[in-house]
C-alpha cells in the first residue's frame, strides 16, 4: 500500500529550498508541501521560546495540507524543536541525523560547527553529541556565522568578500583541526564551493538536505513511513510576498521544478 | 503648561536605538518609550503589506503607554506609513525630513540614498523629493545595501571586510558626482566612520536621528506639540527576549542611559 500524501517541509524562509532540492532528487516518487516563513524570517537571531512559538504554528499550518510527516529543515528551529512527533505524525529535525552523519564521516573525532546564533546558543549539536557518542571522547567546535545568511541572499555566492568571510568563520575550525564541518543552516550549502576552498579539500562537509534525505529513506524502507507510488505535485507556501521568493526558488531548485506557490497568513 | 506624557519611538529592532539616542540628547527634557519588534525584524527585506501591518500593530502598541506622539524610526517602516497621524496623535516617520535635510545640504542638486530592498523598492524618497522639490530638477540615486545591517548587528563597525562592502555599495554613489546621501536605515550611522571614509570628506552625511530631532524641535518651538518639563523616565520594550537587547542598547545609548527593559507580546 502506497501513501500519496505530501512530505511537509518547513523552514524559515528559503534556505530550506536547499533540503527541499535535496529530498525532491533522493526521494523522487513523494509530493512535497513547502512552507517558507518568510513573514518572520530570520529564526536564527531570535530567542528560543520565540523560534519554538513559531516552528508550533508552522506545524499546525502544515497539518492543514493532509501530510504524511514533517520535516523541520530549519536547524534554529529544529534546535527548539526536536519532539519526534506533533499530533501524532512524525516529525524529522536536522539535528540528530546532522550528528549521526558527521560522526560517520570524522575519522580524528573532531567536528565544527557553522551555525546561526541561536544554533550555536542552544548547544543542541552538544546535547546530540553526547547522546548519539556515548562514553567516546569526541570534541565538537562551534562558530557562530551571522554574516552567512545575508551573503547567500544577497546573492554573493562567487564573490572575494564571501570568501573573505567565509574564510574568518571557518579559519577557527581548520585551526583546531577538525576533519568535518557541520553546515548548520540550510543557507549555507547556497555558499558550499567558498566554504569548501576557506576548509580545504581535506575536510568533509555536512549538509542538512542530504542527511535529511538519507534519514526519511531509510525510515520508507524500514516500513515506518509509506511511500508514494508516483510524484504529482510539489507546492511551495510562503508567509510573506511570493514574489521574490518565486525567483529565488526557481534558481535553488533548479533543474527541480515545483507546481505551484501562493502566498498564506499564519 | 507641559505635557509630561511620553514620547513613542518605533523600530523593526534595535537600529532605532541611534534614533532614540538622538532624541535624548537634543530633547533632555522628554520622556520616551521605545518599542523594537525584534521578534519580526528586520523589516527591509519583507513585503509592503506585511510591513504596514507589523507598524500598524506597533503603533496600537505605543498607545497603551499613554505617549503624545510617535516617531518611526525604521525607514523600512516609514516608506510603507507615511500619515501624519495615527488615531488623533501626531507620527513623525524619517522620510519627508531626511529628504528635506538632503535638500538643504546638497549643493550640486545631486543625492544619494543607502538603504535596504524594501525602502529603495518603494520609492518613498523619490516621492518624497518631487513633492519637496517642486519644478526644480534634482537627482536622487537609490543604492540598497542588505548586508550593512547584519554587519551592523555583528560588530564588526571597525573591520576592513566592513570597509569593503561599504565602498561597493557607496562607490556608484560616489561616480554618480553625489554630494549628499541619505543613511537611510537607523543601522546605518553605527557603520558612520566606514561610510564617511567610503564616500570621502567632501559628501555629506545624513542620519535620521539628527533630522527627526530637529523636526520635533521645530513642531514643539511652533506649539504644535507640548514638552515635558523635566525627563523622569526612558522606558525600552522589546517583542522578543530583551537580553541581548539590553547589552545593544547600552553599547549604542552610552552615554545616555534607559531606565527600564521588558519583553512585551504583540
Amino acid at each position: 500500500m502506497s501513501d500519496a500524501r505530501a512530505i511537509g517541509v518547513f523552514d524559515s524562509g528559503l534556505g530550506g529550498l536547499t533540503v527541499l532540492k535535496a529530498l525532491m532528487q533522493n526521494l523522487p516518487q513523494e509530493n512535497f508541501v513547502y512552507l517558507g516563513d518568510t513573514a518572520r524570517l530570520p529564526y536564527g537571531t531570535k530567542s528560543p521560546q520565540t523560534i519554538r512559538k513559531y516552528t508550533e504554528q508552522n506545524l499546525k499550518t502544515l497539518l492543514k495540507y493532509d501530510v504524511k510527516a514533517i520535516v523541520i529543515a530549519c536547524n534554529s528551529a529544529s534546535a527548539q524543536f526536536q519532539d519526534p512527533e506533533f499530533e501524532g505524525l512524525p516529525v524529522f529535525n536536522v539535528i540528530g541525523p546532522g550528528m549521526e552523519a558527521a560522526l560517520q564521516a570524522t575519522k580524528n573525532q573532531k567536528i565544527g560547527l557553522l551555525g546561526t546564533k541561536a544554533t550555536v546558543k542552544s548547544r543542541a549539536y552538544e546535547i546530540a553529541l553526547k547522546r548519539l557518542s556515548g562514553e567516546t571522547t569526541r570534541e565538537l567546535f562551534s562558530i557562530p556565522a551571522p554574516l552567512l545568511v545575508p551573503l547567500a541572499e544577497e546573492g554573493w555566492d562567487e564573490d572575494p568578500i564571501t570568501n573573505l568571510i567565509v574564510f574568518r568563520y571557518v579559519q577557527p575550525l581548520v585551526q583546531e583541526g577538525v576533519d568535518t564541518i557541520i553546515l548548520g543552516c540550510t543557507h549555507y550549502p547556497i555558499l558550499r564551493k567558498s566554504l569548501q576552498r576557506a576548509a580545504g579539500n581535506e575536510i568533509q562537509l555536512v549538509d542538512s538536505g542530504d542527511v535529511l534525505s538519507k534519514k526519511i529513506k531509510s525510515t520508507i524502507a524500514e516500513g515506518r513511513l509509506k511511500s508514494c507510488a508516483k510524484r504529482n505535485r510539489v507546492q511551495l507556501l510562503s508567509t510573506d510576498d511570493p514574489q521574490s521568493f518565486g525567483g529565488f526558488a526557481e534558481k535553488i531548485l533548479s533543474p527541480e521544478k515545483f507546481d505551484s506557490l501562493e502566498a498564506i497568513n499564519i
